[in-house]
Order: C-alpha cells, then structure tokens, then sequence
C-alpha cells in the first residue's frame, strides 16, 4: 500500500466549486468543476462539495487512502479552528461545520479558511506572487475577497477573519450597519456589475447583456462580461470602469496605510477581463494613492488563474501538517 | 565631561511644536512648547524648531554635549532616510532637509518620521500600547495621522510613508485625485470639524463656536470644542458626532482587512473630547465591522496624551542609534 502522498484542493465559490488533486509539490493531477448550489442550502451544498471531491479523486484515479489531508477554502465569515463556516452573503448556508464532516465522508483531515486566503496563499507559493514579503490580494468575482499575507505569512487577525477587503466601507455618506451597500464588493464584484447592469436598462439604454442581468444577476458570466465590455457594449463599459475605479481605490487606501510590495488582482471577474482591467485599477489606485514620491502601487494580475484556489488549498493542508505559523488554516500564534 | 546619555524628542505638529529632553530610560526631564508658524515657510519653521529645542535644553539645564541624538516627529509625507520633509497639507513647507539641517545646529544625529509613527512607538514603548504585537494607531488633530504598528516594528512599507489613515477614502462618490475631499482627514480632522461647523453657522444654526471657526477655522482649539459638545452645543455635537462615525468606519474598514489586537486613538481632538468621542467612535465601528463573531474591535483612548509624540521621538531616536528593525526613522529591511 502507497504512503498518504497526496493533497485534495477544494475552492468553493459563489458561483462554482472546483477541486484538485495534488502532489506534494504542487502539481495537480486531476481537476473536477461544479456549479455551487448557493441557495439550496446545507444538505445541497455538502453533497455537491463531496461529489465534487469524488470527481477529482476518480479522475485523477487514485483511492482514498492515498489522501494525506484536504484543503478547501470558502468564502467566509468562518472558524478556521472548528473547520466552520458561520455565514456568506453569497451561499445560503449558516453555522456549517463543513470540516468535521468532510473528514468523515473523505476520511482525511480538512484545513478550512477563506477561499482568497488560500489562493493568495498559492500565488505566493507558485504564482505571481513568489518571492514577495507583503502581499495584498483582493479577488473580483461574485463577491470581492481579499488576503494580506506578511513576511510570508497569512494574517488571519484576532477574529481569524482579517483580508475582508471586499467589506471595506468606500461610501460612507450610503452605507448603514450590517448592509453591503457602500461597500467595495457593492460596486465592483460581478452581482455589482449585474446591478449597475439592470439599472442602466431599466432607465433605457441599449445592452447586450440585458436579459443576462435580470433579477439578481445570477446568469450574467465573466466571459459573457468580458465580450461585451471588449464589443464596446455601454452600459457595461461604464460598470466595468466603476467596478476598476472602486478597486482602485480599495488599492490606494491600503497602499496608503501598509505600502506591500505588490497587490495582486485575482477571481473571475479580473481573469475574464484580463489586462484593460488591470490598466482601469492601476490607474484609478496611482491616481488616488496619496504618498507615491518614493514608490508606486505595483498591481498584477494572479497567474494560477482558476487554479489559485485549489492549489493554494492543497498547498495549505500540506503545510498546515506541520502547522508553520500562518499557513492559511493552520495556527497563528501572533493573534491571540 | 559627561558621556551623552539624553535625547530630544520633537513633536511638530500642525498647531505646536512640542519639545522634551528625555533620558535613556524614558523619564521627561523638560518641555518646551510653541506655536506653529504653519504658513510662514521653511526659515521661520526651523527657526520656531531650533528655538523650542533651546528652551527644552535650557529647561532641563543640560549642555548640548550631553545630547546623544534627537527623534523628531513630523506630518508626512517625508524622507526618513534622508530626514527631509516632502510636504505636508498643514504646514507650507517643500522638500525641506530639516534633519540635517537641525544636526548641524544641534551637533547631534536626528532622526526623522511621521509625528505619528512616532507617538504610536510611544504608546508601544509606555503608553496605552504596551505588549500588543498588532497596533493601528489613528491621531486626530489639525489633521488625521496614523500608523501600523505590527510584531513591535512600525510599518513603512515600499513608499517609506505607511500609516497614512487620515488619505484613506470614504466618499468615493465626491473624492478627486489629488484632492482632500472624500478622505477621513476632511470629515474627521479639527480643520474638517471646524468646516462642517462653518458651513452649519452659514445655514443660520447658532453656534458658541461660530467667531471660532470663520475662514480656515484655524482659532478653533480642541479644548473650545470640548466645552462646547459637553455644553450641548448642536452644531458641534452634530459635526463630532461625524468625525466619530468616520473614524469608527475607518476602524472598521482596517479591523477588516488587519484585525489587529488594539486600536489606540490620540491626537488634539480625541484627547479634548475624551470618553464621549471614544464611545461614539467605539459603537460606529462595532457596527460597521464585519466579522465579528469571534472579536470584536478594540479601542483606547492615548495615555501618554501630549507627551506621546515627543517621548517616542526620543525614545526612536534612542532605538535608531542600535538601528533595531522598524524603529521609527530606522532601518526597516523588509520594505526594500
């Protein structure tokens, strides 16, 4: 029988969940994809989280006792040491302990964080942040999340939740206790590019993407938004370029106040609309950041693309194992 | 002769410059205290410097053979390397090399940085702060000042000028590049408070503050607006009760993305208005946080008050002989 060798990466987002199987040193061997049953609720979304593990194990054709340990990040607010999910604004589940069952049904030990940890955490191992010791990632997608990872290691803070960036208050005079509007995510996730989207029709402009964006904006994807921004399609220039402008200001406020050495741009909405994005952020953050006489935000986009995830997750049970402080799940003892 | 065993802390701030001979154990020996000449330029800056520095010596009878080295605390941006002052918004000054220019005077290295990474190290070293790892620091006086203070080094990060809360934007709807407005320091500082006042006595309100904060609002005393919010005073009421609200969303923007163990609030306007100013801030940010279920944010008012910024000047320049990580004006070898 083979040795526990290998690590299964879990990314659950909004819109999808993807998982990997990976060897020790971070190459992957198998990839499955499903689409995230976001409002069917716990049993729903355990069930589509274990399939989807399943799918990744039969592809990759290795047995169960082959896994070491499994990494999954998610969004959050969640407890990392209990493995628990407490709530998402984007996934209808509440007080999940996702970990502990996980470990049962797939018979390994499960390192649970924020789903931008642990793709930061694989960008800095294997991607475009390699070699850096300050890093911010905020990453674009049906939400907006985010991660500082510091002298190598993920901050996790004294509420284990640090990196929220998305819930960065960026219009003070529209937000109100415990709503998102006035938010960074409000503005520039992809659910804010569907709304501007909706609203920019509503008052009778022409778009492409109108029957897309109806609703909640739930069938609108980020390559159906990078061909209509690249068409030149109006309304979703304009809600594209709002979308960057936020970012970019979300950018230039942490540069003001940490100075990293590198932001990284990552999530589904970046990726599609690829660098005329980037171009829009770094604008907006050099235009916007206010001490730049001896340094300027550096911005890039995230090279693991739709692997960040998976692999940063896999990469984090690895080294959660030997639990090195700051691994994205494992401890951190700096924050009592 | 004796060895050099004192240090001279300097605190320039935008309404006084405070100065201090302190020994090498942190004990104040003197002060001196001035005003400000914020719009007369460079020669009567260093003039007003050289000349608090004097009396401070003076007041302690000490000879200047007995300064060891001198911390000087300064609004940003500026050069620490080089101690030279960039700008700042409060005080008409350009590119100005006061460090060397104040060694010459004094016969004694100086060091420069931000007044409040200076009176965060402070509160580090004897204040408010003492034995946290994870420290954000928000100064609010003639303007906001601020500064991360992680794993006991301050943070400069690549631009050297980190910690520059007061520029964070909050209104992103009405900020302009390079311009003050949308930012915390416009809504939170005294000069802010004293605008919202300006414009509320020009609607027809009845202030007790109104001779006080006509054109630049530049009369306006902390200690006046705290006897006007402790006498009800509406106007003034209502414009702390919006510097507390900004303050507290950015509180709870950085508990966000850092969660750091402690906030600490110093500075003129907080130390003025005291307990009540901290409640305020205290509820907007537990509000508006968003991951609370594990910690929630910590704040405590500056113990060190006035001292602060003087006494960690001192006390980084102490630290700056040794060159120990991350002192104030040191070297910080993470940030290339």
């Amino acid at each position: 029988m083979r040795a526990r060798d290998l690590y299964l990466g879990i990314d659950l987002g909004g819109s999808k969940i993807l998982c990997g199987v990976v060897t020790a040193n971070g190459k992957i061997l198998s990839r499955a994809k499903s689409a995230t049953p976001f409002a069917e609720g716990s049993a729903a979304l355990l069930e589509a989280l274990r399939a989807t593990a399943s799918a990744a194990m039969q592809e990759a054709g290795i047995p169960r006792a082959r896994l070491a340990a499994i990494g999954m990040g998610s969004p959050g607010p969640l407890d990392p040491a209990r493995g628990t999910i407490l709530r998402t604004p984007n996934i209808a589940v509440k007080k999940l302990a996702v970990g502990p069952w996980l470990s049962r049904q797939l018979e390994a030990p499960v390192f649970l964080d924020n789903d931008v940890h642990m793709a930061v955490y694989g960008e800095w191992l294997a991607g475009a942040a390699r070699g850096m010791r300050r890093v911010v990632g905020l990453w674009i997608g049906t939400g907006v999340g985010g991660c500082v990872l510091w002298e190598g290691r993920v901050v996790h803070g004294i509420n284990r939740n640090a990196g929220e960036i998305g819930h960065m208050v960026l219009d003070a005079r529209r937000a109100r206790p415990g709503k998102a509007r006035g938010t960074l995510e409000w503005e520039a996730s992809k659910t804010g590019i569907a709304r501007h989207l909706r609203k920019a029709v509503r008052r009778g402009k022409k778009s492409k993407l109108a029957r897309r964006v109806e609703r909640g904006g739930e069938r609108l994807h980020s390559t159906d938004l990078a061909k209509a921004f690249e068409a030149g399609d109006r309304p979703t220039v304009a809600a594209v370029e709002n979308s960057a402008r936020y970012v970019g200001l979300a950018i230039a406020n942490l540069f003001d106040v940490l100075a990293p050495e590198l932001f990284v741009l990552g999530g589904g909405v970046s990726a599609a609309l690829g660098s005329p994005y980037l171009e829009l952020v770094r604008r907006a953050a050099r235009e916007h950041a206010f001490t730049t006489e001896l340094a300027r935000p550096r911005i890039v986009l995230s090279r693991l693309k739709d692997d960040a995830g998976l692999l940063g997750a896999a990469l984090a049970a690895r080294d959660g194992r030997g639990r090195p402080e700051g691994a994205p799940g494992g401890s951190d003892p700096a924050s009592p």
